[in-house]
């Protein structure tokens, strides 16, 4: 019985790593938005940050936005609109109360990044996404995109935006 | 009259442009904190990501804390304690309402960072910083390091994360 037990947790653990490799291979970079066709970019992660937001309401989350060096760059000297290449990456988190920092200040104060709730992903190609201001647009949940129809969202929400291309974050001083 | 008005508007753009280059140049750079001499880190603001966090109540705020190479690699890789030459800032900002994300949503849900409040840096070094947990502290507003009575606080209020190598944030997944 003890065995059987054994060969239970051994077969469980193969399996969790057998998941955490193929996401560290990048198997979901290979999920492409429709319309779009954009994918996961690679080493997203460690890219500069752009700023954070909150949003409360039905949302309940905290939320990043990084850019790789293309979208930094014109960031930082104020180009618009962003140079083909430019891509921004918007990661969105639960916010979830942290009882560790709660300790500290001695009451309920501090909110801090919970699990994944989604990420998206703005390409820019000014000729290959002509038809929607000049950016590709994904959304990700788990790794995986969005249906058509979400997708047929992204550029008309970004629309207000128009005068900063169509991008709604500015870069935090 | 029109040449005194465009004069005094041509001083006024040479000091902001003036001010401007002080900053990016680093000037900011050479003030040091007391007790442990811990400067603002050069192409900090360009860092990767470890996380974000929100503090209500008195603070208002957003803050993102970013890492060099060597304390993201640390983070990634579950590495404790944090190795010499490990390097963390916090960026604290004021938490603003976003008008313009409110205007898609057609509510007050989004909120943004807005001016800077202050920034904290965590210099790794076992030997130099024996006597705090192998860290030394920093905490700057406007690029001038706060006094002495300050900086007294900051190990004392880090010691509860002493499991953690006195590291409150956890990296967001």
């Amino acid at each position: 019985m003890k065995r059987v037990a054994f060969f239970l947790v051994v077969a469980a653990a193969a399996a969790c790593i057998t998941v955490s490799l193929a996401r560290a291979s990048g198997q979901a970079e290979e999920a492409a938005s429709p319309i779009y066709g954009v994918t996961i970019p690679s080493g997203y992660r460690g890219w500069s940050l752009i700023s954070v937001t909150q949003e409360e309401g039905d949302f309940n989350q905290l939320r990043a936005q990084l850019g790789n060096e293309i979208a930094i760059k014109a960031y930082r000297e104020g180009t618009l609109p962003f140079p083909d290449g430019a891509v921004i990456v918007a990661l969105h988190w639960k916010r979830v109360p942290s009882d560790e920092d709660n300790k500290v200040f001695g009451r309920v104060q501090a909110f801090v990044a919970g699990s994944p709730v989604n990420m998206q992903v703005m390409v820019k190609d000014s000729k290959k996404y002509a038809a929607s201001g000049g950016w590709g647009f994904a959304d990700f949940t788990d790794g995986k995109p969005g249906d058509e129809a979400k997708h047929k969202t992204c550029f008309p929400c970004h629309e207000p935006a128009k005068d900063r291309d169509f991008v709604f974050t500015r870069y935090a001083p």
